[in-house]
């Protein structure tokens, strides 16, 4: 089984290591595939940038032309875009922020996630809400570090980790949520130190992936998701020819 | 005062008739100019148009260069983006989704959407409910109309708003809202055949914002919505020089 | 355009100060008319208050016979009689209560009402609720002061709002209301000092009302605010002649 | 133990039926007094009747000079008024509407309100959803007879209630309420035609006034319903003298 | 009238209790009955107790062979099987959980509940919700102390009681509710002290249950609380002989 | 890896169909091991059954003395205990009702379930509720077949099943949850004659329990899930010897 996984930032580090947590929870048999947006924000930190990114994304998606793949993780918390990958692929396809929230529902009563800056507090919130797991969420909590920072100085980043995960466990978080993809691999340490488990949203993407695509399952079109229509769509200013759909016409 | 309006698609008609629109409903001082994304799709009708619209029309917005203006109204009806402008401009923003949605509250207990095709309606249930506005919202109904078939036939257009509008007011609507910027015009037809207000979003929007900006209000800068942040961000796959913000760096 | 701005109490001084607040917000083109109310509460602090203000402003519309108008502003923040005065009158009717949360809503994730005192937060928190707008309410928070107390030492007023518009930022607020029309004035000076846009309902209805006078638009009369039936209505104890509708029978 | 039972309308034949339903329920130690406004309208049918009613009801009771009283019960199903009432006297008070919905909850899992006209129901809906009880109502259904039409058909009145009970049964109803002080009476007749448990808001009301009374439990000073403030309050257009508190000042 | 009060636990010091509480809320002429569990937990405190308490109440009520009752209160605060009873008897059956809220929606605009251990919060929260009345719940506290100790120390248990009630009161909590059958007996102390109403739902059931066998309401048969289906069952490891239902077959 | 699966309820048949189910979509290193109460309902229809299966399952897992095993999965639909059973072992637990409806979330933006008898409608939905994901839960719709009547006729099943799932259809699921364990086999067919995706919820239950036991995540023990308190409980009426906790008390 091959996934794609897509980073949701030009920033080709931040992939390496989104693609590092992602084989480590892969199964023996699953192919990780990363991708990073040939264009888009060099981290999304906000509104404007997770708007960018989602269509980075889709684009990097539309226009990928590697080896077939089993399903699509959104390695992006918090950033838009899902929806739109789901009408666009056939496979399933699975954002890191969802995916930690279903995992961290079947390990507690509530669930807290801790982010970056306060700033992305709201994306989060309405990520969830409209994924449908935000019912069980106690509290969305900020580190104050920014998405690039974090790597900068681990022992800042993990004390900054630390107290804010305080906050979300002293607001009723049993279980706690990485909620960046660059806070993989701090789960370790924050659970011994606070006894609480910590669900990173890429391995638990993975899993998710992998048991939908075990199962035969995918992305209904009947509704929402439908296949999009074929149109003319210019995707940035001076990117060329427009793709044109089968009935699309010129604008 | 001056407000621009921006379309979510390429296509300069709807831009046009979009802006007559926006003019009916303006005040005698106000001056609406109306842009068109010079990239995104032909019309936005789902997600994927939906997120390539919002990065279209921020790029619009951020490379813009006219007079100044005090007003932002965003045109694409259930489209994403907003949070984004709000973020990148320092005046107020208004959505024409909410819009009608705000004063469709003021006008009855409950009231109802008609949109064009059935697959809009999760993203404009989405929008009205982190709109903060969904409370009152009955039911979105479908048309089954696409947003560039409407001005093919207008009697068609007229009669399969005039079913799905039956439909809404069954489920307890007692206002109705146009949903799609190019439905502005059916609004007085409508009303006399159903005896039910009907909301212009677009109307709607250009006169919060008006009322914004008359009041000198603007979106606060507290939490969610702070000025981007300076960074790399690249718009679009070969959109030459990047952006570069003060404290940029290079990926 | 004319505008009728009810005071909910009888206190002519403050009739006097609301006006003036909604002739400041109001279009060139627009006449602003205060009402006092004949009966009812000199302030209305609470339930049994609110009701009684609730009555005696029907009471005010219904036998005004003054130059004809073209909506309806209610000044009574969290108080009662919105929706019959829907049904009363044929124009357009906008609570300060709602329209401050309405423009709230476009200026930020989150807003926090400050008002008087804290007895009237559940006033608050419902006519929000009902009005459909709640959702995005993090907090109201009271100031300990009575609604005519407000005027008595603006220095003790300032700061005591001061003080409660911190514990809104706090529960994330991230936009002001002012909770009270005796409020009007203070929005200037302590949006400098914190930051944060201040919406003053009696401006915001001002707007409203005249935005949806402008439309057109008026109350749905289908489903919940048809026009009251004719039947004998006796207004107050001893109020001499009942009303008595077309088909009204005697009791 | 002396339960006072307002009607919400000035017809006394209302407040009679009204008490012949009370003192049905009450226990046998139970005295039950009928109270009929001297003001307000003659049947409450919309909002504008039902604050009028709020306010009567609450003049009804202040001005009360009969003997002591442990309980008041108001006898107006989806009226105005209730926590005013609990502002003004020292004795539980229980409304009709919440009563009933308090009782139906023990008896199913989803009730179903029928109440008179369609106009009616949304003031239903949101006394239920203040009171805390609209979370396990499925349906609020109108019969589309008016309030002083019940009386008039006996039998057309019960054909018309087990049409809309049969709707409220289809939308997931097990519990019926019946939604109108005036419709005492019926649910023999329709226990027995459609197999539900009916509740009436009357009798449940005098249970659980009676059963607060009993157990010593009044209403909370602490936060919302404090006792009215002091101050000048004129009741109705020409009522002569003020009201006037201890500390009042006059306007 | 003869009302059955069950335990939820095996103990029965606290049967004994918990009937003497009943009794003392009860009517002139209601019998009160108290059942103590013959298997199942010696104190219920968390779910696991709580599903095996569910089934054990079950069992003593199925196989009780005493005079006919009238209705079934379940003094096991927070805890399973209330559907379970009201699906096997034919009386109205009432949980102290579900009571207790009751009439502390009638008596303030938020309710709190003090109860035990933290770790009983989420399945009182779980009951009020699907009860219907955890709207007004401003919150669930705990005290800290377990069930059986209730009894060692009054003092402690009180001065633990009236920290916890503190917090509820500044979370908004307008009444409290004793949030353990345990606990009955203390609400006198605490409101003198405190100046909150408090509910003891032992009390709140017997009237509730009084009050719904004497207005001759019981239990929907309509959808969810059918008559357990006859089959077989076997109530506990070595229960001997199971139960057949008269179409039961054998596994 | 092994993994526990228990059936709710006595019936072996069912156990061996489960298991059946488990297996085919267990990874190739996973060992599944079905458990078949020896006691409780045979099968589980209503909330009396649930509660007598959730204590003899729970009994099953406490009195288990095989292999040591890597997770458990609750195969009852809508069966309660899986906070019991959380409580109870040290691995992650995952019930096929949640663990349906996790994965149907990701598939489409509202699902429904389709389950057995009417009746179960409501403990579906309260388990939903509770586990945090009914939020885009669209409908639960009944069959019309008991639990043991599925296997008697695969023609009926099917048919009863397809009409059910128009039903959800219609009510704006786009993903199809089988809500019953006796239901695995069914999807495949399903899914081609209506299109939808459907979820099988041992199969989901399955992956998600492999998926937490690979991630090393489990049961957070802070807040609701702590493990059981030592003391004195007796699982069954005859049970002989009462476990004994550490410092359990003889009642």
């Amino acid at each position: 089984m091959r996934i794609i996984v897509t980073n949701c930032n030009t920033t080709r580090e931040m992939t390496g290591e989104i693609v590092r947590g992602a084989r480590a929870a892969a199964a023996p048999g699953t192919t990780v595939t990363g991708l990073t947006p040939a264009w888009g924000p060099a981290s999304a930190e906000g509104w404007l940038d997770s708007y960018l990114s989602a269509a980075a994304v889709l684009d990097t998606l539309r226009t990928y032309d590697g080896p077939a793949y089993d399903a699509v993780v959104l390695a992006g918390f918090g950033e838009h875009g899902r929806e739109g990958v789901r009408e666009l692929v056939d496979v399933p396809v699975v954002d890191i922020t969802e995916a930690a929230a279903h995992l961290a529902c079947l390990l507690g009563r509530r669930y807290g996630v801790v982010t970056t800056l306060d700033r992305a507090r709201g994306q989060i919130e309405d990520s969830l809400e409209t994924a449908g797991v935000a019912r069980n969420c106690a509290v969305v909590v900020g580190t104050g570090l920014g998405v690039l920072d974090l790597a900068d100085d681990p022992g800042r980043t993990e004390s900054a980790f630390l107290t804010a995960a305080e906050r979300a466990r002293d607001a009723g978080a049993e279980v706690l949520v990485l909620g960046c993809a660059g806070m993989t691999g701090l789960q370790r340490a924050v659970r011994e130190k606070l006894g609480l488990p910590v669900v990173d949203g890429v391995a638990a993407a993975v899993k998710l992936a992998e048991s939908l695509a075990t199962l035969g399952l995918t992305t209904s079109r009947a509704g929402s998701y439908g296949t999009p229509l074929p149109k003319v769509r210019l995707w940035g200013r001076s990117s060329g020819e427009p793709e044109r759909g089968a009935q699309g016409r010129q604008t």
